[in-house]
């Protein structure tokens, strides 16, 4: 292979940066205690709560997704809670490990990672289960690909004292989500998917039912204390601890764009990807993952008649200069992902597909070389 | 005032970033998992053992500072445990709230902000609770910019079976520390200080006799779990959850930087800083706050005689542009901050003097313009 210029990432996050987000991160600093990064942070907030679809309060966290998740789970959940985990991939498994690491009392609502939980299971479990304090769900689940009815999720758990909790790291700004009008009490998400920006801010948002749990909340907590943050947030000086603030001034250059083009277009052009993307992987004879594949990631079967298929991702990578993903954990070599998030393009996409047929065919895989692109292109004719 | 162009930030934190590390936060993102990336973190975790002079692990954490200091509690403090806590600035009181809000047996060594806990203050109490696992300090207070001998503190604590931790936020990078010779057990530490690289960085260096109190600790923990960490670094994963991976890129171009010029020489050039700033004080009329000033954050008496002398650093930013700090908490209006850390200059601080000696004849303070530039500038000739 001759020398690439051009990489193209294509995970399923952390994702490319839009030109105008790259250079904001050049910027000098200015102190997150001044005026001008108090309107800052003010604005980031509200952009937040534009984009979920809530009038309740959103944080901003210097940390990763999972530090959000980790908020959400020491605000709301006191040792020995009963909760509902539902759980069918990584991030399922990771909303168990930590609910369990907090003391509560979990049951989980387990699946294969090729299948989703209903919200008639749901409804079982929480019919059993009129004790239970909070259900934890994914928008979507960024290992599989697969989107719950997280919408059917919280209005069954609506109806009882439980709160739903959603993680939407590599949901939000991707797919279709209406937190108010869709009863979610708490949503929770990174920087480095959607979002178009570097990875390393977090914000969880929560509706009046969940902060009524952040209060009465037993759990020992400091760096992810919702009380201290919303104190901060009531007198003005916006977040307790230091901000990560040149990523909340790249976050409020990247909702610009994303204002300016309209959350609902964003979403259906990342729709139109997805489809694109699955009608090539289905002209390149390879079989879509999950049951339920959403929009935010699509994960691809790796046949098992396919000599090392579990070598896709590298192959790619290092050949071709295209970064997707693998599974994780136990499924590893079961199935790659492909992001479709963030500032990629329908050209990202495409390179993606040329890259994957390349792999394929030096992999010894029957199909058409030029399917995939075919099926994409055709998939994108309007 | 005529428009201001040039807004000069000097602050204890977050702090200006040279050229070079502006830069490398405008690049394109590289995927986290990447071999390139994981080289990075290596290499970003090699070089903060060199700052920090250990061979012991350090971890990466996608946080501010305070994430580093709550990591330390909830690795090394189960609920119960009895602590010691040196505490004589903000941050000693983050401390105290901390490892309170852990369920710690807290003792408090504490002091007014113009004072410090002096080695033999520890002793004896130490001496009086040889049951006590863990003795909490600064290497520099950035709240009042005294340096406590953290030397002598570790060198008492060796000789228990305490470990001693350290709070290195606004020191790291700054003032002299050698983490093995002084047998401090654990450093914390934040990027957007010594480091001149944005913040949403932090860092944890443990040695051994305090890892043995991490695998032993009983403490609810996940996002902040140095198992876990530690895991991951071993499997060459080298992190848990999605790093900040601009500031870890950013972070090796600034030790390029550091390296070049050498750590010993760095701490110099700071002092020098210091000792000039202290001196342009002194010929402003103005007194130092605290009894023992470092070399990081010089921290000046707001004169009680002085009518609106808690206005200085708003009048500072907003007629002369330059940024620095006020005091924390019960403190506010007693004595303002500038930092002498990061990417400032010799001709940062000058530009600062100025700007406070136009403030003080403003405000109708009795000196003679000029002289604090003067004796600046008197100090810095060699």
């Amino acid at each position: 292979m001759s020398k690439m210029y051009k990489k193209l990432l294509l995970a399923p996050g952390p994702t490319p940066l839009p030109q105008e987000v790259k250079i904001e991160g050049a910027k000098d600093i200015v102190h997150h205690r001044d005026p001008e990064s108090k309107k800052v942070l003010g604005k980031c907030m509200e952009n937040f709560q534009w984009l979920l679809g809530t009038t309740g309060d959103v944080f901003l966290l210097a940390s990763s997704g999972s530090g959000a998740m980790e908020t959400a789970v020491q605000n709301v959940v006191s040792p020995g809670d009963k909760v509902i985990v539902v759980n069918a991939g990584n991030f399922g498994t990771r909303w168990l490990k930590m609910t369990k690491a907090f003391k509560a009392n979990v049951i989980e609502i387990g699946k294969t990672w090729d299948k989703i939980v209903t919200p008639e299971e749901l409804k079982k479990v929480l019919d059993e289960n009129p004790d239970t304090k909070a259900v934890f769900c994914q928008l979507s689940e960024t290992s599989t690909g697969a989107c719950s009815n997280v919408k059917d999720f919280a209005e069954i758990v609506s109806k009882t004292s439980a709160i739903t909790v959603v993680d939407g790291v590599s949901g939000v700004g991707v797919v279709p989500l209406y937190m108010d009008d869709w009863k979610i009490d708490v949503v929770v998400g990174g920087s480095q998917k959607g979002l178009m920006i570097p990875p390393g801010l977090a914000f969880i948002a929560v509706n009046k039912k969940a902060w009524k749990m952040v209060e009465e909340c037993k759990q020992s907590r400091f760096y992810f204390d919702l009380t201290q943050y919303k104190k901060h947030v009531d007198s003005g000086n916006m977040t307790p601890w230091t901000s990560a603030i040149t990523i909340v001034n790249q976050a409020n250059v990247a909702f610009d764009m994303i204002r300016s083009e309209g959350k609902e277009e964003m979403w259906k052009r990342y729709s139109k990807l997805a489809v694109a993307v699955r009608q090539a992987i289905h002209a390149l004879n390879l079989e879509l993952w999950s049951e339920c594949p959403g929009d935010a990631v699509t994960a691809v079967k790796i046949p098992e008649d396919l000599k090392d298929g579990g070598k896709i991702p590298a192959i790619m990578r290092d050949d071709f200069g295209i970064t997707i993903a693998g599974a994780q954990g136990s499924y590893k070599g079961k199935f790659i992902r492909i992001g479709h998030m963030g500032a990629m393009d329908f050209y990202d996409e495409l390179c993606c597909i040329s890259a994957l047929e390349k792999t394929l065919y030096k992999l010894g895989w029957k199909f058409e070389l030029g399917a995939g692109l075919t099926a994409f292109q055709k998939a994108l004719i309007d």
